[in-house]
């Protein structure tokens, strides 16, 4: 017998689910529609060579490509003759593509959301699947951290839409992790090691970071001071805990002062990112980002397109982040002959939807059944009456079942009680010939005759299960 | 410099293109809701084995494979080693295999609706793409010709909502087909040829479908007779054509006359189908598929799965078709021990936007901007405020932009200008000293000042362009 699982590492997504998935995406496509925000897609395959070199090495091997066609192939055809096209990775990089191929269709400040599945071959695990959807926003066309400031703006007001009060939105700016990176001695050449080990901070702490950087070939005394800022850092933000407790107020300026504090007048890019950092913090005070933004010196994000301002979102109860994005003005200038900035977020649509599951978030009228009333069929003569009845309902924006068999009417009434529709009418003998409809409410099994024409309004009257 | 545009074949939609998709798609919801159908999604990526053998030899072809990992990867490897994945080439075949997976969580009756892309490797051209979307209906479970009518009923809906009026559903059976084949003296195993070959009555008309029996090797005088039997239903079909300027009674009654007038009495098999067609017809009389339906015993369609009623949608200025459908009582039972019966539409919403877009069937509203209206931004100690308003007039359900710079006023007006946002509220020295907006409404040019706390009113009661 064939196997009708889905594909390892793939979901079939059942009517409740699907709810809860459109649900979480109607706020998500609302909120950005308030910002300005206009909607994009993009095609699920791609050139190879689009995708390729943009996602890093480990990035590059979980891509899908997909085999050419039969009559092109070589027996002894390399791993490049066999393809040259590949499933969508991103949401960013097809942005990317599409903005310098219509560089002059676009307004200048382009603001677009996409809302779409990836595919990663990677290992299946526990909330890791190899097709998911990711909930892009991304603003291009300017360098001001006003772009900042909304995006944090935005998705702050989509998770206190789904009902989040707990999340963090860590930022931190690539020049900043750059800049304390060459502070420490490090090379410009072991920064991307220097990074690798620093991501892993919240996982292994300071001493193991520590030991990762030496492994790595930096030296003991770089590493040592690369990783004493950090501890300096968290120390700060420790002492300054337990004055602020909604948001993150007094620990980010803490932090702001030691690294003003620190600045010699000559560092200009000391000083940018300062202003940037600044600016982030007081241009989100007025909006619905205010108490979720929280400094963190630490996060470095894997992805090496970033150039500028980096997010990631958790929530307490969640290994993983529920999001994250940053700046990334060079990313569109590989792919045309123009430098143009960018920044966005990408919210994780399978891990909100997850946490939003564990932590009973969904509201109750998802719980919904396939309609509001079902019709029964009495026998084949009057099949065309109750298709005609439903046809009525439907107009009045009832969602009507028809039976689809002259089944016996017992029989109608278990399925309709067994799928949960709250109403039944039946069309039967007496009530064909005398022009009426008997009506049963399935909850309570009260049950009554009505006139024909009166039915939409009665039903319209009483309280429909879960409407 | 990197090739910018979308893969061959595939497509990029900009906002306006969206909208205009979202538009039909939303309708095609909400018509199949209130029928009760229920949502489902299935991964873009099945296994290979589960497409083959699903589409015909014509079929196979066009199915996208996806390469396995590259470490498994071996020299002289077959293409059945290179790949056990595919890309998704329809939206029944998933439905089948999910239907075998869940049987036991789905109700008896399942009625289901499924709007995803599907791939083909199809060569490209005016229309025909290589991933384009599929917007399929299918109820599960019952063998009942009510089936068949709420289906049509739905789609003549969905086709009358979105402005049609002009569209034909062309009926036939495969039951009735292969009774002609069989009548006609032509074998069983030649069926499919002739089928084929009669596909293109259309196109070719009859004596050329008469030679391409011939030679496809079926004899001269069955072909003869194949072919006459369906120049007699053109004839009739012509004869009753003009007493019936609405609609296709009377041809359909003349067809099912003289069916029913040739049938032997122990003809089970041809009074099966002639009770079917009755049927569906007297089942539609009352819906909003009265009308459109047109029983046309040339039509053929080409997928392999069908076992009785098909169907087909036509209007007078498409080539091929806006959708299709029937009925296919073996696919599920492929994958599973039991034999379900089923039947379905797909419309094709790439047809659908086609002919929209050519007759200009789209309303009004969808061509909208990206805003209500635009903040301006004053000065670097005023982007705070600029924001607050933003949120403020956001939580009241406009869609707002905030101008991401501190450019010179005029800079602003004509970016406003330039995207077609119909309002600017400017934020300047002296409106953030008396806590007033100034507004201007951009077609008119008229301006006023009003206080902060007014903004929301007075833009809810101005007429926002294209809202």
């Amino acid at each position: 017998m064939t196997n009708t699982n889905p594909a390892r590492g793939m979901r079939d997504f059942l009517p409740a689910q699907i709810r809860r998935r459109e649900y979480v995406i109607g706020i998500i496509k609302e909120v950005y529609e308030s910002y300005g925000f206009e909607p994009l897609e993009t095609p699920a395959v791609e050139n190879l060579e689009t995708l390729t070199g943009k996602y890093g090495e480990e990035g590059n091997q979980l891509i899908y490509k997909i085999l050419k066609r039969g009559e092109k192939l070589e027996q002894s055809a390399s791993e490049k003759e066999l393809s040259d096209l590949a499933l969508r990775y991103d949401l960013t990089v097809p942005l990317a593509r599409v903005v310098a191929n219509h560089k002059n269709d676009l307004p200048r400040f382009f603001k677009r959301y996409q809302i779409q599945p990836v595919w990663r071959a990677d290992r299946p695990a526990r909330g890791r699947y190899r097709e998911f959807y990711q909930c892009d926003v991304d603003a291009i066309g300017s360098g001001s951290m006003i772009v900042e400031a909304e995006l944090c703006a935005a998705v702050s007001e989509i998770l206190t839409r789904l009902g989040f009060e707990d999340f963090v939105i860590r930022m931190n700016d690539r020049k900043l992790l750059n800049l304390l990176v060459k502070d420490s001695g490090i090379s410009e050449e072991q920064a991307t090691d220097a990074l690798v080990a620093l991501d892993k901070l919240d996982k292994i702490g300071h001493s193991e970071v520590e030991k990762e950087l030496i492994k790595r070939g930096i030296g003991t005394d770089e590493a040592e001071l690369f990783v004493a800022v950090f501890e300096g850092f968290a120390g700060l933000e420790e002492a300054n805990r337990s004055q602020n407790k909604i948001g993150f107020d007094a620990s980010n300026q803490a932090f702001l002062n030691r690294w003003e504090d620190g600045l010699d007048e000559n560092d200009l890019a000391g000083s940018q990112v300062l202003k940037e950092l600044q600016q982030i913090i007081s241009f989100t005070e007025k909006t619905s980002a205010n108490k979720y933004i929280k400094i963190d010196a630490s996060l470095a994000r894997g992805l090496s397109y970033y150039t500028g301002a980096i997010f990631e979102i958790n929530v307490p109860d969640l290994a993983g982040s529920l999001g994250g994005g940053g700046r990334y003005d060079g990313l569109i200038g590989m792919f045309g002959k123009e430098q143009i900035p960018a920044c966005g977020f990408s919210l994780g649509l399978e891990r909100i939807l997850v946490v939003m599951e564990e932590r009973g978030m969904f509201p109750k009228e998802l719980e919904t059944n396939s309609a509001d009333v079902l019709i029964t069929i009495w026998n084949e003569e009057s099949i065309g009456e109750s298709l005609k009845l439903a046809g009525e309902l439907r107009q009045r924006e009832l969602r009507v079942l028809v039976y689809p068999e002259a089944d016996k009417l017992g029989k109608q009434f278990k399925y309709a009680d067994s799928i949960k529709i709250p109403f039944v009418c039946v069309l039967g003998e007496t009530e064909l010939a005398e022009n009426k409809v008997t009506l049963k409410n399935m909850r309570t099994g009260e049950q009554e005759t009505v006139l024909r024409e009166d039915v939409v309004s009665k039903l319209k009257d009483l309280p429909l299960q879960n409407k």
